[in-house]
């Protein structure tokens, strides 16, 4: 499928071995291809250093436990994995790049019998990604526009939403919708209870008051962004609440802004096309927590944005 | 990934070619693989005669609409490939046997941009698979046990469960959870409103006092093979209701049967422990639409599935 | 509050005289200004004939009655003032125009007790509204784009949708956050069960394979128009469902329609973005209703929109 | 409408002049009139001074905020205004007697175009009106009865309860069938949860063990007074629980109080008919907090009422 | 327990037996008394016939074996003994006097073990109770006040209502929180979705323009007086519709009327406080059903009642 | 009903007599039995001492308050009467082996009038019941098997399951479901949330990270046994949470454990049958809140129930 002429030259692990990544390809008859049986997880790295790997592959068995899938490998396996795959690919970055470094593992082939499989188990991949730095970079200028959409976040008595999964449904649907109006917008979907939920592998905070408001973690993928930002939010004093936030809410807030793995942390301008606060972008609280997230990472990921408007 | 020497010669139709099914492997990188983000769907040959084959593509249309997937070929198209893969694949099946047919479209890979791909659009393709007559010999014979567990079916406004996609894991969780218990459990899901709903790829029907009674179709996948029992009963004279059925009426049920495009009609000895009705596998009205079945399909599928116990 | 050189010339009934409706002004202290406590009820006319006043005035007596206000008239005398009203009217309408005709009913006023009120119980008006031709003739001609909005219809036992107060503020918040992203927007909201529900004074019709889906009354006003549409669509041999209808079903109709008092009826060229079915505005059905609507009305209200174009 | 001969003298701020209260009328257009479209706030005097005016105003320009409506005033001048209206107003006051202060905003008039309305933009009210002392000293002195109608508060996902619009139909259509089988009943309604949620402009607090309890602000109006009340009990040593609290809690609370901008805080004698704990009216925490209500507001608000009874 | 000396000399079933009525006592390790862990069913006698006891009994055995309880008589023994119990009381009824007979079923004692119990499974009592004549005469004559109280009928998943069980302190919770503002209170709960649902015993049906509506079957106990009605509501040419009614319906129906098997029908006089339709008791639908109730069990029951007061 | 020869020797208190427990003895018509209109409290004791009695019984009237029953008795002779009863049941208890305590109050007979009943009114009963330490040798030693039913907990809406009533069908008809699959199995209902909630007189708690987190209070009956572990896990430097915690959750608990007045403390050795944690029970978590447990109560309670194996 790949034309080896303008072929990558990035690797990935895929079930024990360093391949090209062009190699790592599944059959259809994968669980994941098929049902989206299988689980993931993503961090990035700053400046070629990763980040925050150790939660995040935590994070991943929690997924994989729910999913009742042993990948066959412990998490300290999936690590080394992880920092070899980032290694041999880092000489690829250019100038002020940086990568997503991801692990996923489907839960493997459902064999008829007759196929001659020589691994039908557990599907296990690590791979690097370069982050998409120009295509973000107007928004990290200029604010990102929250648009709420009508599907509702699955609740978690059907699939938890704790578990990063490669059931993205649910949510990717609720985005072409919004979209459809505005395709700069940015969904926030909410939850059966009709609360601020979360985005596509992002979550959401409101400043109220000097005061920072993020969603309980049962209703929400608890990003380790999200945690880095109430970390460093706390350590500059900030006060952080985990509660409901909702609609009245985020119509009133002094700032807005969004986690995730690859923005870390980008303001709000606008919530459902009304500006946010005073419309200044970002406000003082999310400067507040970005500057300490820069030095956290000792990266000026906006800058690293915004050189590529 | 399949050792030549074993390699089963069933071929497959993949993006415009048909090749051997072994050759069918899709690129990590592929959207289903990593969020389940494609639809599918699935008929089967009765003594080599496929059924309904318009019906399923119609419905799988109606899924690929609903996520806003263009698959690239008309509906006629994917009929004439369809068969043509049915075809070739025909000389294969042993005596007695008989094939799934299968239609999957995936929204494409995401590409980074680097990797020279020759195809990034939504991948196509269709591919026979041979019953698993033996493994389900034994509950077509005895009738199979009717769990329901903790886990809802995804709410509509979540994402609809009358789209054919490949977003399983609400069902498979919720079957991992009924199966740890009694692992030849059937799971049959409740919606958020506490009806019954639906199971992997099956329908559910009550009988009571000669009528039947099936959930309406908007919290479940509208089977084909449901509608072909529907019309099979009020074709033999039996009333068909389409309303909210729960545990109270199945608690009480006369008889119990699940349909399927594999099973076609199949019923239940146990609704979660308790014997179904009088205990008789199958009652007379499950066995008068059964028998109405095998006539309209020709092919005693009772005798297929029990033959190979 | 009006200037008497540009003032209207129109008349309106309030609390028993007719009188310029620039004097039908009530003190801030009547509970429709401060509470929304009131009802209303609209119908219009079709080259200056009324609309099914009688049926408009029993709906609005059962909103009143739902309430608990007694407006101090009887149906009859409310039907007679409306007619005196339009009568009055009629001369200022210009070439092709018509009115809307309503009713309003308030509480009427929360006296402190000491501002010498000559009348503090229900305010009654009657009033005629030009039909706004030109701000919608764009849309009759080409289609109007619906949208669902995250919010969602307020539940019946909330407060009924079947009433049609001066509570409007539900449908109002919905309706600015559709517009945000496109000010074209048509908002149509859902219930909480997460199936169409409504948008301001207008009904939503799906078209599915040949046969008319509207939703169920309870969650809905069930509209005058809607009544009128269905009626001519089983006249014209085209079968009606009232069922409930959600963004599957949406996603896949081959037509989608709005009846309101004002538009009648008005094809939909968008849902939540996508083109609707094949994309013809309006699709056959929607026409054939659309015909027979003129003629039972006489009055070729697409004609009358368009020409404002 | 008001008799010259009666009318009182209160004036009222009325779209940037100080008119008699008697001119402040609105066109039957405007949007308050017809669909609720308006919000307001209110606080009251102690002794003649404003109570908390700053507050009020901030949570008022929270609730426009919401709508989406933009008053065409600043905070700092709708105060002003504010405490001229009063200012004016005072001399009128009798012996004993206090004002509510509120602030009215509509959107203002939807125009047909050819009224030649001098003003369509926002109608924007502050008004005083004489406490209901009378009507309300029976209550202050024996304690109300609460009752819980069947009529649910309308959910945040619908429109916020904590926006103070001119939206009551919910609250009061709860109201009248509570007091239709007791017109003496104050009734407080369930969120769609089943928890206790508030009452029209009030909020209820149960006393347990000595500590307090109060719903979540999420579901209703967070009043000043209720935010008054949990300043002065935890002033007072009071331990107080923003919290979930539900008719079981109610039936075995010790004693049950009510906040509102009127009444500040009134004890509740019963609750859905049964006396609240041993039946003493107030109770000893009730008491508590109210004594320190009078000294913080340097006014016995309770012996005002009591007097007029 | 009972003194002799003015013991009834009623007799009953029990377990096998026929004993006076007093000496039908259970153990208090009774699952029925500890734990509700039971079921019954009721009917009455007309003019000293029993009223549809086949019917009866089937129900009653659906609710047993909904709970999973084998009584160990089959429904003939159970009508035999039914039948034999009224037969040797019918002597002790006075003058236009007649019976309930009713079944109850627990699933026994839970023993310790060592008490020895010569009978630890099913008890099963089969008795005659006099109908409350006097008691209701007064809401015969004038109409019942039906109130709709805030606690919710028990939703089907967690227990259903159409079992007729031993747990009724949903509903008499309900009912004490109606009778405490209105002794005289009849109590209608709502489902959980908001619609009308059902009474301690009772159904409620409500007539609209000279058609009947009544809640479906899925969230009430579907009572045999309501079959009943509904019979010969369709035999006297009156349209039935079982469908969802709620409190708007209500409030705008012409007559309301509840069914039980005591009452059979009686006319509702108020629905929350408001008058039903014009206020006439019985209407013209409620009488003609009346009438034909009356002519089919070939008893003036109404004046059976009536003449009681 | 009870066999002279082989009746037990236990007495009890009955309306304030202590009588042999054979003759705890309640006509059919007592409402508890019909309509399981009454309510318990249930402790244990240790080495023959009672635990805290006073909080049960404390407890047991919250329960009685909802409800509305008055049992007659004050809580302090509600305490002497158990006192008594245990006292004189004490010489029973064989080596080792230890009672529950229970008090039982039904609202009393629904007397048609002609039967002569000494008493109708709330008929109050203590009594001693032997722990079932054989039957639960084995789940002490190996931990329990939690299964999660279908069924979900009664919502506090229509019936608070903070007050232990004689109303246990939704548990039972639950836990019946759970143990048709696995008889073994200890079913812990979800709430309507979706979130964890109780079992039949049991809670559970889930340890993470070495916290410990049990559901909140107003989806269970607080019960004492949770009351003591969390104090004791706090005095153990065990942080403790109470708040809403889910199947996720629960799949990815190193240990869960469930209280319960019997068990106190019982570790769980698989959720919906995978292995809780690394599979080790008890867990250290587990066992330092039960090794506190025994001191506390001064009774190597584990070991008594382990010995009985």
């Amino acid at each position: 499928m790949s034309s080896a002429a303008h072929a990558n030259r990035r690797v990935a692990y895929f079930n024990g071995a360093i391949v090209p990544e062009g190699d790592v390809v599944v059959p259809f008859r994968d669980r994941s291809f098929r049902l989206g049986d299988g689980a993931f997880d993503m961090t990035r790295t700053f400046n070629h250093r990763v980040f925050r790997l150790k939660e995040h592959i935590e994070r991943f068995y929690q997924s994989l436990r729910y999913l009742r899938i042993d990948p066959g490998l412990s998490p300290a396996e999936m690590t080394a994995a992880s920092e070899e795959v980032l290694e041999r690919n880092l000489h690829l970055l250019g100038e002020g790049e940086d990568y997503w470094l991801g692990q996923r593992v489907s839960r493997g082939v459902d064999a008829v019998g007759d196929e001659g499989w020589e691994h039908t188990g557990p599907n296990v991949i690590v791979e690097c990604t370069p982050l998409p730095l120009k295509a973000r970079a107007r928004q990290f200028r200029d604010g990102v526009d929250v648009v709420v959409p009508a599907v509702r976040r699955t609740p978690p008595d059907s699939l938890s939403p704790r578990a990063k999964t490669h059931n993205y449904l649910n949510m990717l649907v609720a985005d072409m919708d919004a979209k459809a109006s505005n395709p700069a917008a940015w969904s926030i979907l909410l939850d059966v209870n009709g609360n601020l939920a979360e985005g596509t592998g992002s979550n959401i905070f409101l400043v109220k008051d000097g005061a920072v408001f993020t969603p309980r973690k049962q209703y929400v993928l608890a990003g380790i962004s999200r945690q880095t930002a109430m970390e460093l939010a706390a350590q500059e004093g900030i006060a952080v609440h985990e509660t409901d936030v909702d609609m009245f809410d985020a119509a009133n807030a002094d700032e807005i802004f969004i986690t995730s793995t690859s923005w870390c942390i980008v303001p709000a301008r606008t919530f459902n096309g009304q500006p946010v606060g005073e419309g200044r972008v970002p406000g003082p609280v999310t400067k507040a927590i970005t500057d300490a997230y820069v030095r956290l990472v000792d990266c000026d990921f906006v800058d690293q944005y915004v050189r590529h408007a």
